[in-house]
């Protein structure tokens, strides 16, 4: 989970590694978890942080390119599955409720008009992108408003640990292009089956892909590509990540789409680096290699490919052991505990 | 997680099945917590098992074969590892803090006198095993006690969901004998540095455990592979691995020792299988070669080697949002979700 963004700062670093090495147990015994721990510290720049609260917020809107064939479901299923948020039925809300960690819903931008919901965060921006693969997505000032829309979100949420989810059908198609275009890897290394398609499927969304790709110049800044090609919901979490940043506070990165928003985020300000908590390996194709390239090594890898923030919700409570690694476990000394003979 | 021991009902797992495929996500998309929900199914023979409650056993005892140079650390640690359970200090405490599970703590059998604690469990079966290099580790009787209060202390929880772990200097070397014995694996696939060997160390450890194993037959039965090689920690697991099948109750196989205990209890049992879960791929050589064996994937890799139960408790809550999955997930009907276009 460490990527190459982490702030090599040695001397603080080595705080954590010597009371990490003090607790409890064999050095190095808890592996990952103690990795974790020590990111945590970066993240929060504090030696032991306690991380008690979750919240997982899910961003949804729709997209342009969806008119394309790009998903296997209707474009009518990312309003439905909002109402399924705000009912309680979805796998992140079970899965919140399994782990402990609180749900915020956010229209970001559903096509049709807005939904009316007491529970609903409306940060619309509007009825969904337009078709990236003919024009931009979206306009320069909807692109920042959204990223605005995000920081602060991510400002009024008082939870230690932050984890992004995303809905929109269409936006592994959009998560595509943002990593063709921010990490120079081929779309046809990208691109995946995303909810189902089938071969033919497959085919017809890498055709438009590659089509949207070549619209644009392949150097293009971070704010730039979310403008051409990002989701209202990608752009949105892309703000609240680099504002959770902002506050230091560890983000849990969840999948193919939040990683997307993790690379956009990264494009704009590289110190961000330094809070993500890459959560869980999809079975998305594309995925590994957007985390190759980022030199991630996410905590679970379950095969889910649902997004919605299930896989940040389900290493949210390794995250949270491996804080209270670092507050509450005792130390050789503290404990009486003998050494190695 | 599913090992070969499953029962192939395959009406029964038909039903379960079209549960989880309606509900709103496509079809696969939670990959392997699917996977653990139909087994969880299959443990508890309920179609929607709701497992709201999971309790962690540490069992503690010495070995005999500590004497030979077999650990980095010396014996007295196991004693001072229970005290630390008791104080609520060990990473065994803070995990089950974590990610809300309750923790028992049994003394199987620890060297020297008993240990006088309000929480401590006492099942002393005596003051350490003998030397299994010379001698068996224990009388068949002694065996049989371990098993039986092992069932006994399985019976006694009310827990949904049970995990076991271990604590005993020396037990990585009575886990291996019992997997080279149980499964026909060589010494020197299994073998390795425990809580940290060096390479003398291991060496030494190898010889000691080929010596050992020389001992005896290599048809052994589980029972009798047990009080030759066994802990009290190991058999008194197994025996509660048995109890808690017997109830119809999910077990978290843990790591290497816990893995030996289960290998035991399909011994014994082999319809037990049933209801293991396997929960962590430890970083000790040779559990790998045992999950392979036994055809199980572990819902977690961190890379731990620590034991205690830390890998079980860390897997509880994907476990916990696998069963909320099958309770409380809505329905593609029932949440008026449109299907693939």
């Amino acid at each position: 989970m460490t990527g190459r963004h982490a702030d090599p700062d040695s001397g603080f670093d080595r705080t954590v590694q010597d009371l990490i090495d003090n607790k409890t147990k064999p050095q190095g015994a808890l592996g990952q978890v103690e990795a974790v721990a020590l990111q945590l510290a970066r993240a929060t720049r504090e030696t032991a942080p306690r991380l008690a609260a979750c919240e997982l917020t899910i961003f949804a809107a729709d997209h342009g390119i969806a008119a394309e064939g790009v998903s296997a479901y209707p474009q009518a299923v990312t309003r439905e599955m909002v109402l399924n948020f705000l009912n309680r039925g979805a796998a992140a809300n079970v899965f919140a409720e399994a782990v402990g960690a609180t749900v915020r819903v956010v229209d970001a931008g559903v096509a049709g008009q807005a939904i009316d919901h007491p529970d609903l965060l409306n940060r619309r921006i509007g009825p969904g992108t337009r078709n990236c693969r003919v024009e931009p997505a979206m306009s320069a000032v909807q692109c920042d408003d959204a990223l605005q829309a995000g920081r602060q979100l991510a400002g009024e949420c008082a939870a230690d640990v932050l984890c992004f989810g995303e809905m929109g059908i269409g936006n592994t198609s959009a998560a595509t292009l943002l990593a063709h275009k921010l990490l120079g890897l081929p779309v046809a290394d990208l691109v995946g089956r995303g909810t189902g398609l089938d071969d033919a499927g497959l085919a017809q969304k890498t055709d438009v892909l590659e089509a949207a790709a070549a619209r644009t110049a392949p150097d293009l800044t971070a704010a730039r590509a979310l403008a051409e090609y990002g989701g209202f919901e990608i752009a949105m979490m892309a703000g609240a990540m680099l504002g959770a940043a902002l506050s230091n506070r560890p983000i849990l990165v969840d999948g193919f789409i939040s990683t997307a928003a993790a690379i956009a985020a990264l494009g704009i300000e590289p110190a961000a680096g330094r809070s993500l908590v890459y959560a869980h390996r999809s079975a998305e194709h594309g995925h590994r290699r957007m985390l190759d390239a980022l030199d991630a090594r996410p905590i679970l890898d379950l095969q889910m490919r649902l997004g919605e923030g299930t896989g940040a919700l389900l290493a949210w409570p390794v995250v949270k052991a491996a804080s209270a690694m670092l507050t509450d476990m005792a130390s050789f000394e503290s404990a009486g505990v003998s050494g190695p003979a």
